[in-house]
């Protein structure tokens, strides 16, 4: 088991050459955010952008683009179709039809777990293969305005309730690459069948048995958060703070892990060095403010860049 | 007469055990706001993060959504029916269905005091009982969606208008589980029939009085806020400053205390904590910013973690 | 002539006893803005809130409520009746409806030009004395709605365009009890008919004589602001400073002085004190922000806090 | 060659006297934006405020109005007319007939690459020699509604998209007045022909070489960004830092550029000062954050004063 710490978190980071452009720094794309749960689009969003990726889009229902977009001026949008206030199928064509230089893709903040937002997710799984079961409507593009040559998804990452909604797909380990997972343990224990009370009486053990079995990056979030990789490798944060225990710090850590795989990171690297950074993130904005309760997931954000500075010097 | 000082406000405020989680804070409800009185929601919200609740969930009505939601990106956020633009008797049991896991529940800032939304307040308080006089249309939840067992509202704090509404209905203290009511002199004087130079010649006696015969929990606002319990205990907070005498700080309160709540702490012991905190939150605005007459309520929500820190150390 | 001075504005500002509450600071109304010009709303109501307002009502025609209501929670709103976006003469019965407890009324800052707010302009006078040629449809409250018994407008503040629209109407200066008029020179030429050159040659002359003529409060704005009264008192304010050269300033200096005579301080005093106040406080930005160029208008709002500490200490 | 250093920039920075107003200081107009590229708008808008503008209008498509122009209270706003989000040609004349005291004019930020767009640009310079070809619908002003006498645009700043639809139109280069073009390498090669590795093999002589063949200002961006005017001045600002390889920062640059020719400053001159002063809050707004990684566009604004201000003392 490794132990991660400063070093090993500063020696994954992407090089930042001087004569680098936005490209440099990939392209991330955040399909997050439902009318009951729209901020979370804005905080993973912003915190990729804090990570050092080159560009981040963020696709969200149409319904609330208007309350969202002014926040965020240095993102650029995508209207994902909905009913609702809660992503569709119908989505699943606009987002593939969009990820053209897409380095990673972060599905699941706020999504809410309403029928319509499973058959997207279905839909954007299916289409990898070309059968995907979207009945396209209206401005929605036809199957065959998409490229048909070996589509892939690119690099995933899928939070929260994306998670739910993934674990009620039959054999889901197997319709994606090897992704990121980011359950709390109340989503593992729904995605793997386990009680909460087993899954968090051995962390490490469950974390690297599940990574391995499913094929995919996980990373078990909580106290001492637990990266595991499907070769069977773990990684520990041995960080615990209350300044996490609140709302939208999950949506955070989902977008800086996002923000890295785009920058070129391997999923399993830019997983372990993101939840160390959050958790050391989470500490350094109870110091500043004064007070772990009052901790708010923006404040979190904004600590990252005075994190990476700390670490490289 | 207990009276109120640091010592004392930091032995009530919650533990934060490092393996805690959102989850171990609470999650508390704020149903607020109207197209006149729409910024009451925000207020509230974020006071209630920054004492440290888990997650907060907003209830407002759909019209004033897009220029609220975005605004605070850690919220959760509620659609509630209404009439132009102000919430209406259907909301009752969208609030209802929504109260799973609620630990404590905001009702009254920015409400105005529209029929509409006094029916509103008739019907939440009625279907404790399952006797609502709501006549569900559309897409509200009809009657049998709720759930029948024991139907009890989680921990009230009332405020502003809705408690100038809940005077206006019949034996409405009998109605309630034992509450938090923030009235300052003209609400109290509307509530108690009372003429405000009365109530402000004895403000203890008559916070005492009031709060036995109505047996709730009473926070007489003002100069020296008076704080008592259906018990007959009374809490004084020794300070006055004009700092806090400007538009929007009774909301602030007002989330302080439902926050509180919704981790844990018994009502009486939140309002005089939070009421102990907000006083001098206040104070210390006016000093970062270097003049009362400047203070605006968002400052006094900008000063609570550092308050929390200074009675910590 | 009065030449301000710290002292003198110190001395004009309203006492803050500890045991005052919100309605101790009054409340004013500004209607300002239009779909053009949205932003001067929040910077007026915003300065005012610095100056130590109480409560601060914006009303703005409803089509642009949406993107302001949310950046300002301290504010309640008020949504005027408009046509494509401008202020229609419909609006004249809402403002009247609602300025119970209004100490003070800034009408002008945003509005642009149209006739349909022309009219706005006129209804709002006329109904002073009951004879307003506003035909009432749809929502607006009808004449008999209003209270009949000595109608009379609050104390006006008028800036802006409200100026070169108050030009346009006979007699104007007879329409309205004592009001304060902040033209810059270029309004002050629309409004008297003289150049632009003439009025800078000699600024304090023209304006001691047409307050007196006019018999309202001038402020003539720009270096060294000059602020008259009809009594034919005169005071200079001595200071210059391009940091005030940016749209939007205007807009927080009639903010400021209707916030102070919300306060209840005298018009020509609240005039002159705002106008000292401005003119420091912009100064201050560019000393903080480093750049007499960088300063915005938001950023001459910011700093009022400490300008007013500076003078008290 | 020309090696811009602080005190070429601040010798070319505009005076500010004293007794200056907002006039002193110009106007620009900025045509930005789209629904996927809401936030260029507001970068360049903001950015030009704080290189000292006196007063900056935006103008969007409509449908993205109530997102934006609530984040930016100190700039006046222009409704667009657009299909489906992005500009179309019934924009051209609303600009047109919006032209009256614009020094400067900003487009292509955030256009996106739609026709509709396209048939903007050309109506917009079309309308120049009065042979548009718009068909006006509508609220759209008609022909003989636009000033007849010399139509002649303003100074003009392309950027972005707009180049790229630029480079669509038969010989654009003699289309429009001497103008300010800010490409990327990439944009570079579209509008030129060249592959982007013959750009970078020679930054200097292929931005001489298109600045004379074309008569325009050139500001080849990236590390070491070349300035060139068709005169075949050429001046190289010497900074290269990854802190400005993240999406935004293009529309910073332009709206500095922009916001100085608004000053009074020709447009070579403007330029090369903007893109000096660029890369240096670029740099300083790493040093500030303590992070290159983690600077975003609006950062690199919030260092403008203090650029300013280091290089005046």
């Amino acid at each position: 088991v490794d132990v991660m710490d400063a070093r090993m978190a500063v020696e994954n980071l992407p090089e930042r050459p001087a004569d680098s452009h936005k490209g440099t720094y990939g392209t991330c794309l955040i399909a997050a955010g439902s009318v009951n749960y729209c901020g979370a689009a804005l905080l993973a969003a912003r915190a990729a952008y804090r990570m050092g990726t080159g560009l981040v889009r963020v696709g969200v229902p149409g319904s609330i683009y208007d309350t969202l977009a002014g926040q965020l001026p240095e993102a650029t949008w995508l209207i994902l179709p909905h009913t609702s206030g809660v992503i569709n199928s119908e989505a699943a064509k606009v987002v593939w039809k969009n990820l053209e230089r897409v380095n990673a893709l972060l599905i699941g903040p706020g999504w809410g777990l309403e029928n319509e937002t499973k058959e997207f997710l279905e839909d954007l799984l299916n289409l990898q293969k070309g059968k995907g079961n979207a009945s396209p409507l209206g401005f929605v593009p036809e199957e065959h305005e998409l490229k048909n040559a070996s589509r892939k998804l690119p690099a995933l990452v899928i939070d929260a309730d994306g998670l739910k909604l993934l674990a009620q797909i039959e054999n889901w380990q197997d319709k994606i690459q090897t992704a990121v997972l980011t359950p709390h343990p109340g989503e593992m224990a729904v995605m793997s069948g386990l009680s909460i009370a087993k899954i968090q009486a051995d962390r490490e053990a469950i974390a690297r048995e599940y990574a391995q079995r499913w094929g995919h990056v996980l990373v078990l979030k909580g106290a001492m958060t637990i990266v595991a990789n499907p070769a069977g490798e773990v990684a520990i944060i041995p960080m615990a703070t209350s300044a996490l225990a609140t709302a939208g710090t999950g949506d955070v850590l989902a977008g800086m892990i996002t923000g890295l795989i785009a920058q070129g990171l391997e999923p399993y690297t830019a997983a372990k060095t993101a939840a160390w950074l959050h958790a050391r993130a989470g500490i350094k904005a109870a110091r500043q403010l004064g007070s772990e309760a009052s901790v708010m997931a923006g404040d979190v954000i904004a600590q990252l860049p005075q994190v990476l500075n700390e670490i490289s010097s």
